[in-house]
């Protein structure tokens, strides 16, 4: 037999890795819930009429299909089985697919629940996605998006409430150096308008959003290397400069009057400040521009200083969630998704994940032979009973083996129970990271382990 | 455009849905924890080579398989193509597969990380799973399974230690009448052996299997009907009935002495009753016979009373979790396993969700202009910062609308701001369930308004 396998892309989460990965889809849940947002889940599996189409052609290649149960090839054509066309054929074996983000079936969701759900509907949802991606470094073909969005409402409080609701996921896990990028489509827009590349908008800010990767030079060389008028770049910088100053919002809003993209952004700044959240870590930037094709408002990215971890967090207002499924109501709406692989690795790299984010018992109960073992028992029942995850090794063998089974699975203390710790209501406890032992009465116990 | 729809045998979980069930695995989670079992997530997809033949004939059919990505005919010959062979083409187009359970997946990954584990390792496991069956009441193609197993031991302590898990999870869940029926299949085989059925075991339990069901009259004509001699059923329900005395399993002992089954028994009622454990709940019941290919040891069945949702946790000892990955070590474990969705039903039907299994926010601040508004945005972040999930009307409208809006959500309180209340430094707080109202200093709202 062979030796098994994990499908490439894939990934088991051990105990410490899982430990981790709860507190954190914890601490972000308990933020969502916090602003009235609420859970969905949706199934894995959804028809591929509900998937094809919504991601446009690569996408579609990049999901996983299933195939259809017990005789798939009954409604094959013989001419394409002849034809081996396997374009044409995967249509007829295979009518549902794998989940390929949260955004498309929580549109499903709303035109299949349009009746139940109270508009403005605030829903979170944090789930496994899958992709039939190359698999590289970071990017793996099974991975957990979290995604919030209001829709059904175009007031702005949403983005502030957005901004509000990362300053405190992040205050919660103990990130302090980060910053919230803000801009917005529409300004986008006029600032095509007004550099001269009004028509070729797309081509301009795909090579402006590589700006943070090849520098001012390397977008001047793509721009010509593009076609754009002599002229364009520098025009496009002049604006950018001019929106960097401190005051940048207000600049712009003198060379563009009337824009509709900075009047927003101006309310959404305002409501930040009577809320006490308008810090030196939101930031206006008109180089800012993800989510071309999809994004029709204010747009955000969120980035943690001194990790080398990419986007942690982004999001933005769109238009129409529900058009897709044929809609005709207009559904405006406005998103934030934590990248929980990312936020993760952050995490370890700045030391911020406590010492609590773990499952391990708090304390292993040792013991010498069957009295001792009975003795132990009476104890981790306690212990529970009080609150205090406790184990207490399960066959009766040498000490040495139950001190090594807690030094493996990382349990912070090792409570020792002989006949004389028993006849004097003790326990010798061990703390098995600094190795200092003491004898510990056994009321004392519970209180002495509680965190 | 169609409109959309769910693959059938799957759900969607809306918000009041998701605000029980993660309810029900927290406190499932919190008391596997209390017990030092750790939480392990494998990937949805495997390797068919990984799930094949480990879940019968009837399992593997049931497998739902994963088309390969791009070409997927390039291997497939060209005779199965034209033949439209689709068992054999399948094994040529399809390399992957979804979970079918927790066990599979778990000894998998216990090879895989035989040297990182602790053992006896404590592993617990929550993520659905799928299964292309025939969707009837209560049977879904996805549907979460919720495991906690330890393996590497074969100490009875673990299965006295499953009894007390789940005490305390019905005890956190407020299920107050259920019964943990336990037999063991070595006792079942002696049986067998004394009942004169020793060569045709599976037959015999399977018919005794179906007495809740189909009652003592019922089994005895199956086991007719399946050829078992006659007097065969009347031995049986002979050992039944002296096995329901109140001390049946001391009767037993006396007829089947030098009993393994027996021994082990005894020894986990003992250890139940030095952990203050042992009450009626626990009942040794010799006509339970679940698992019969799978289970080697102790097995357990758990049923609440006065609900007709059937056994809602099952579990029991097994030996070689790992043998079929081909693993020389001789694994014995022993698991239970929650059913997550009938446990739903039975707390649904005995009412036992408490209020504050929701995940709405506990109060909507209503306003009447921008003046209001901007005084409101200030209430919620200070509800928030103490802790209160709160939410903020989120567009200047009419009252009637935003009470609405709080009914439709079943939000408990509104707290109504307008400019009286404003200038006198209070809300008016309406109980939306009672429809009492009160005026409250603003000073006192977030104390009034926690749990």
């Amino acid at each position: 037999m062979e030796k098994p396998s994990l499908p490439k892309g894939t990934r088991d989460f051990g105990p410490q890795v899982m430990a981790r990965r709860l507190y954190l889809i914890s601490a972000i849940r308990s933020v969502f819930e916090k602003y009235g947002f609420q859970p969905i889940e949706t199934p894995a599996l959804e028809h591929l009429s509900t998937l094809l189409g919504k991601y446009g052609e690569e996408g579609d290649q990049l999901l996983f299909r299933i195939l259809n149960s017990g005789n798939f090839l009954k409604d094959a054509p013989h001419e394409l089985l002849d034809a081996a066309d396997y374009r044409k054929l995967s249509g007829f074996i295979s009518e549902k697919g794998l989940r390929y983000d949260l955004t498309v079936p929580f549109a499903r969701y709303v035109v299949m629940n349009r009746n139940e759900v109270a508009m403005p509907f605030r829903r979170y949802q944090i789930q496994p996605v899958w992709r039939a991606d190359r698999p590289q470094k970071g990017r793996y073909r099974e991975f957990y998006q979290c995604d919030a969005d209001v829709v059904g409402t175009d007031s702005l409080l949403c983005e502030a409430e957005i901004v509000m609701m990362i300053n405190e996921v992040f205050s919660k896990l103990g990130i302090e150096q980060y910053s919230i990028k803000i801009n917005h489509r529409n300004l986008l827009n006029r600032l095509a308008l007004e550099t001269g590349a009004g028509n070729r908008e797309t081509d301009l800010f795909v090579a402006l959003d590589k700006l943070d990767k090849i520098g001012r030079n390397g977008v001047l060389k793509e721009l010509a290397a593009r076609g754009f008028a002599p002229g364009t770049g520098n025009r496009l910088f002049g604006f950018i400069d001019a929106s960097s100053q401190p005051d940048g919002l207000q600049q712009l809003q003198k060379l563009f009057p009337d824009c509709r993209g900075i009047d927003e952004l101006n309310r959404i700044l305002e409501l930040l400040n009577l809320a006490g959240e308008l810090t030196e870590k939101v930031q206006f930037d008109l180089s800012l521009a993800r989510g071309l094709t999809y994004y029709t408002g204010c747009i955000f990215e969120v980035k943690i200083y001194n990790v080398a971890v990419g986007s942690v967090c982004g999001g933005g207002r769109y238009d129409n969630l529900t058009q897709a499924f044929g809609s005709k109501e207009k559904l405006s709406g406005v998103g934030i998704s934590f990248g929980i692989d990312r936020l993760y690795d952050a995490l370890e790299e700045l030391r911020l994940f406590p010492e609590a984010a773990r499952t391990t018992a708090r304390v292993l109960v040792c013991h010498f032979d069957e009295a001792t073992f009975k003795h132990g028992l009476k104890l981790v029942c306690d212990l529970r009973r009080q609150g205090v995850a406790s184990e207490l090794y399960p066959e009766i063998t040498r000490l040495k083996k139950q001190l090594d089974y807690a030094n493996k699975k990382t349990i912070p203390f090792v409570a020792v129970l002989g006949p004389e710790e028993i006849s004097r209501n003790v326990v010798t406890l061990k703390n098995m990271a600094t190795g200092v032992q003491e004898q510990i009465a056994i009321t004392e116990l519970a209180e002495k382990l509680k965190w």
